[in-house]
């Protein structure tokens, strides 16, 4: 099974040629996210803020795909500073419990779409059945 | 089953310590390729050529591996300079058709090997046979 | 089946909010790991020095997931000066046969974190049983 989530409720309208999300069987891989509106513009904001709000549109592609924050198994963080790294791990805490958080890596871009300050992206994995593969 | 693929017809012959892909089952993971020739030189252009000439490897290494282009699930593009998105994008829109496109991730990097202006990396992954898991 | 890997014998102990693995079923997803001692503090050294035990941290946390080396499918290799790619390269080559090298990525950032000059990530997965999926 294959499916491509090109659009959901309260997600950007992207003028970019990208699907936010596409679900192969029990995998299912999320485009990168920013702070947007609905039509697809920069909510300029603290990286906090702007962390927060593309973790919203993050979350909002992956249930749109049938999956779980829970199912979440990787996380790719690009900052314009990293010096932002202490207020938006404040923000991250509070997203994923303690002790079944996903893997991620962080790192500083020389430059992110829209002017962005933070960039989230992911991947998200289902179990499967017991007595399946 | 697990296959690499470190050559193929019209691929750069590496002097990297890479595979062009590594094949699990259903999955494909694939190198970031750049705009070099044969022998592993850059051929310099505008980011739409170079971003062009990048894919090309890319779908040569997703053939070699046994896979379609529209197995992929998710590509990452890195750009010396983000204001080349558009140009790029025009590239990008053709190579994929409408409503079944990757997710995707992009930024800009502080750097790219060999000096190139766009790397392109992605994830193919095939559905399991009906009946499967 | 579902695996968090938090803490593992030799592992820098992260103030980060983030599993060093995470593991479903047959794919495991490794967090970026850099040059640190147990405590989470840069050990600085050469590019070289630093991506070695940056490796031996992403072997660590493999190991407790379960996961063996030759398992490893794909390698991202971000760099603070990508002219320490050769450097590098040279360390990368003895951590992974020729013929069996995961596909990889590398590319130079504006910045990684706890200022190390090479951060590592990567992916592995194990084959299905043979007459599994």
């Amino acid at each position: 099974m294959r499916r491509f989530i090109t659009a959901a409720e309260g997600l950007p309208q992207w003028t970019s040629p990208i699907s936010h999300a596409v679900v192969v069987d029990r995998h299912c891989y999320l485009s990168g996210q920013l702070s947007l509106d609905t039509q697809g513009r920069l909510l300029p904001g603290t990286a906090a803020e702007e962390a927060h709000r593309a973790f919203e549109h993050l979350f909002r592609a992956l249930a749109a795909a049938g999956f779980e924050r829970s199912d979440l198994v990787f996380i790719d963080i690009a900052f314009l500073d990293l010096a932002d790294l202490p207020q938006v791990n404040a923000v991250y805490e509070r997203l994923f419990p303690a002790g079944q958080r996903p893997a991620r890596t962080v790192y500083q871009a020389a430059g992110l779409p829209f002017g962005g300050k933070v960039k989230v992206q992911g991947v998200a994995v289902r179990e499967a059945e017991a007595g399946g593969a």
